[in-house]
Parts: structure tokens; sequence; C-alpha cells
């Protein structure tokens, strides 16, 4: 693939700062640029060599770029675009790391008044359980999905950029629409974060039950794990994908409604039959 | 504490097992009598140094034995007390490792007319991947909770000896009632465990989706796991401890309706305040 002379990183954070480093090792870009509002924070990621130029400027951080990834919370994407819209030149790619689509899609129509030729909205599903640019690693995307949501009027050319620049950094790169996107990842991801912020809530100082983390095992860990997730990062997806997120929550709570009839009223077979298929499903698509 | 002359294991398991080992291993019991139906398992049992010897007739696996541990399945417990019913002598302590107590002593009122003075329900707070009495393992109780739940019926000697011989094996001992044990476990532990597998079954082959597996990441996974579990026992728990089960199933739903209507109606401050209240408590309770 051709070099590029600048790309810029909208918010060198772990998921910016490891797409920056990636590319960097790999010698394809002549000048990564980082933008943010911490400066200290973005001297690191030069120390740490995962950029190597930053500002605090957004005109100079975008002018003259190839390519933007917009790294940064869903909930402040549409500020962000509106801040650079007055510097970009025709061509600059921009790309993003949003983990719902149709909002981002959105925030874009409404600040350039249609979606972008050059926009390609995307999604790499990769994460850590640090954040921040210290926890910034090259390899973080290797053998990682990696979702692009392009639309019709989408130039191919950028497309294709986009998902070779992946590619350099290891990941699996796969198109669908972002109405799909939003459908999966609200079932796979939203929903059960949701459903494990939503226990720990109930279960907090319960006024039948007081303190009962004491009495919580290895299950209540696991189960639990992603209720100790960022809450700014949840609140913007809760927000942005809000109509599929609904959809799934109803399903589910008609899922649970139908399996606390089958408790109440003593159905053991189907409960194994429910309770098996559960179990054989995850350990066929899952495993440990 | 007093040595022993005879312990029964009514099903020589990870859990059985682990309890007869540690025992052994201590020195305390002259002989650990294993009780099933699997001869092959049982003579493993013995070639693994967890039992002395094993009986597959009731009547030799009890009589004379000083102490009685109970580490079968909820759904046949009361099979089992009316099995041994007619060779148990006076003053034989029972205990069992139920993780549902108040049906367990309903069992136990059912065979013998009114809870035995010498039956101690227990329920140790631990487990593994793996079953079996390949997988017994005499610290598996080191360190973990185990919950005594006599009634005011009791003997308090029996209740004494149980408590001693489970901190013998590392364990911390916590007496309560019967009814607080299985209101505490359904929230914590039997709850979790029939969302996992509620979650998998609304996912599998959902129509609209297909097999979305292949998308979901290490969040899923983790929130998964218990869904992997044995779909006997979980049917015997939501069997037997269904009263309180559905209770907090129908908890559970009011907060999932409750946190369906925050995204609905897009309440960003409420929704971060719930995330970030159930991090922090999950960060402070549990860690990672």
């Amino acid at each position: 693939m051709k070099s590029l002379n600048k790309i810029t990183i909208i918010g060198v954070g772990l998921i910016g700062g490891s797409f920056a480093k990636g590319l960097k090792d790999a010698g394809l870009v002549k000048t990564v640029m980082g933008f943010g509002q911490d400066e200290s924070s973005l001297r690191k990621a030069i120390e740490l060599g995962v950029i190597d130029e930053f500002s605090t400027d957004m005109q100079t951080a975008v002018v003259d770029s190839d390519l933007i990834l917009l790294a940064v919370p869903l909930g402040v994407m549409e500020a962000v675009l509106e801040e650079m819209k007055p510097y970009l030149r025709q061509g600059t790619i921009i790309t993003d790391a949003g983990s719902a689509k149709s909002s981002v899609i959105t925030s874009a129509i409404k600040v350039f008044g249609q979606l972008p030729e050059f926009f390609v909205p995307g999604h790499p599903i990769a994460g850590k359980e640090k954040s921040g640019v210290t926890a910034a690693d090259p390899a973080l995307y290797l053998k990682h999905r990696v979702i692009l949501t392009p639309t019709e009027h989408t130039n191919a050319d950028a497309v294709q950029l986009v998902t070779e620049l992946w590619q350099v950094l290891g990941a699996n790169v796969e198109v669908m629409s972002a109405e799909q996107h939003d459908d999966i990842f609200a079932a796979t991801s939203h929903l059960p974060h949701l459903l494990a912020f939503s226990l720990v809530d109930l279960l907090n100082e319960h006024p039948e039950l007081g303190n009962v983390f004491p009495y919580t095992a290895g299950g209540f860990r696991d189960f639990t794990r992603i209720a100790s997730s960022d809450a700014t990062m949840w609140r913007d997806i809760a927000l942005t994908n809000s109509t599929a997120i609904v959809k799934w929550l109803k399903n589910y709570q008609a899922s649970i409604a139908a399996l606390t009839e089958l408790v109440e009223t003593q159905q053991g077979e189907q409960l194994f039959k429910l309770f098996e298929d559960a179990k054989s499903t995850r350990d066929r698509h899952i495993g440990h």
C-alpha cells in the first residue's frame, strides 16, 4: 500500500494510541499527529513513541492530513466534527472508532449536510482492562475484528485505504450496514453491559439484604466484570444506540418473564432444556 | 477436636470428595466410607486416597457412622434420606452441601416427621470448573465460606462438630437461618446464573441475527461463563429455591424496566449515575 504523509489521531488513548503506534511501527506514515486537550498525556504519547507530534489546536492538527481517526467518546463526536470542519481539505479521509455507528453517521450528516464521501465509519472490537495512552499497544488489534459501515455514497478508495490500515495492524476487517452493526452490538455487548450494571445496582445495599457482596463467588465476579466499565462511555453508548438497545432490553425482559413463569410453575423439564441448550450453545460457540 | 471412627460421604464427587480427602489428610477420621452408584468412580476415589472404603449398599455405608455428608444433587436429597432412614442410629450427625437450604429442611421433615436434632443443613461456597472425584482437592474449602442453617431444635454439639470439621479444612463457617441463606443466594448466585442462561438462549440463532457469537468479545465470555454450568444442578436449584428465585427475578425485571425507560427517554444524567454507582460499588466490593 502507499505510504501516507500525515495522519491525525483525535484522542490519543488506548484505542487511538494503539492504532497510531501500530502504523508508526509499520513505517507507513511520515508523521503521526496527535490531538487532544491534555498536554501532559500528549507529551507522554511522544515519549512512548506513539505519535510524532501533537497539537491542542485543531487547525494545526488536521490541516493537510491524509487521514483522521476519531477515537473520542461517542458523546463528543459531533462537537469534534464541527470543530474540524473548517480545516478539512477535499480528500482527507475521516474514520472513527465509535461503538455505535448510526449515531456517528447522523452526527456527520448534521455537521456536513450529508455524509461526506470520505467518511468511513468504523468500530474496532478490541479493548483492555487499562485505558489511556500508557496502555497503547500496537498488537491490540491483532486477530481482532474491525467493522466498517460505509454507505453507498462512501468513496470506495477511502474504504479500501482504511481497510488496509487496519489489516496492517493484523485486524480482520468486515463491512456491514450501520443498522446491522448497531443491532448486533446492542444484543451482544450493550445489553449484557446494561444487565451487569443493573444487577450490581439492584444488590447494592438492598434493604432486605444489606451488604451481600461478601457472599458472592467467582461466578458473580465474572458476570459483573463488565459493570466495572467506564460510566461515561456507557452513558454515551446507551444514549446513541438507544433504539437498538431498547429493543434488546425488551426482548430480554420477555425472556426473563417467560423464565420466571417456568420457575414459578415448576416446569422442570423445560427448565432443564433451556439450561442444557444454553450450556451447549455457549460451550460450542464461546468455550471457556 | 475428638477423632471420629467413621464418616460417610454420600456422593463422592468434587464437593464430597474434597471434604473426605481433607479430613483423611488431617488424620481425624479412622474410616472414610464412600457411597454412590458408580463403582468405577468409587474405586477411583480409593485409588486417589479420597476415601478408605466404599459401598453401593446404603445400610453398609451408613451403619455406625458418626457423621454423614450428603453431597448429592438437590433433586435426590429426599430420596437419599428416605433410603438411609432405616439404618440410622441415634446420634449420627447428618449434614449436607446443597445450594438451597429450606428445601433440604422440608425434605428432612417429610422423611423424618420433623427436622432431626442431629441434622445440620450446610452449604459450602466453593466450586471449580471441573467436577467429579478426580477434581477433589483437600484445599477446595480453604478460606471459603461455609454456611450452616441449623434451627432452634438442632443439637448444639452437632453444629459444633460440623463447624469444627469445616474449620479443619480451612473454611470460615457462618450460621444463619435457611430463609436468609436462600434469599442471599437467590440474589447473588441463582439470579445471575438464570440471567446468563437466558441471554445465551435469547441470542442462540435469533431469527433477526443468525449466529452472532463470532461478534462477541471478552465481556460476553465473562458474563455468560456461568451459563456453561451443569443443567441438572441448575434445574434442581431453580425448582427447590423457586420462591426466593422468583422474587429476585421479579425485582430484577423491575430494575430492567426502569433502566429501559431511562434509555428510551434519554436520561443521560441518571444513566451516568446508575453506571457510576454500579462501577464504584463493584470496584469497592469485588475488585478485578
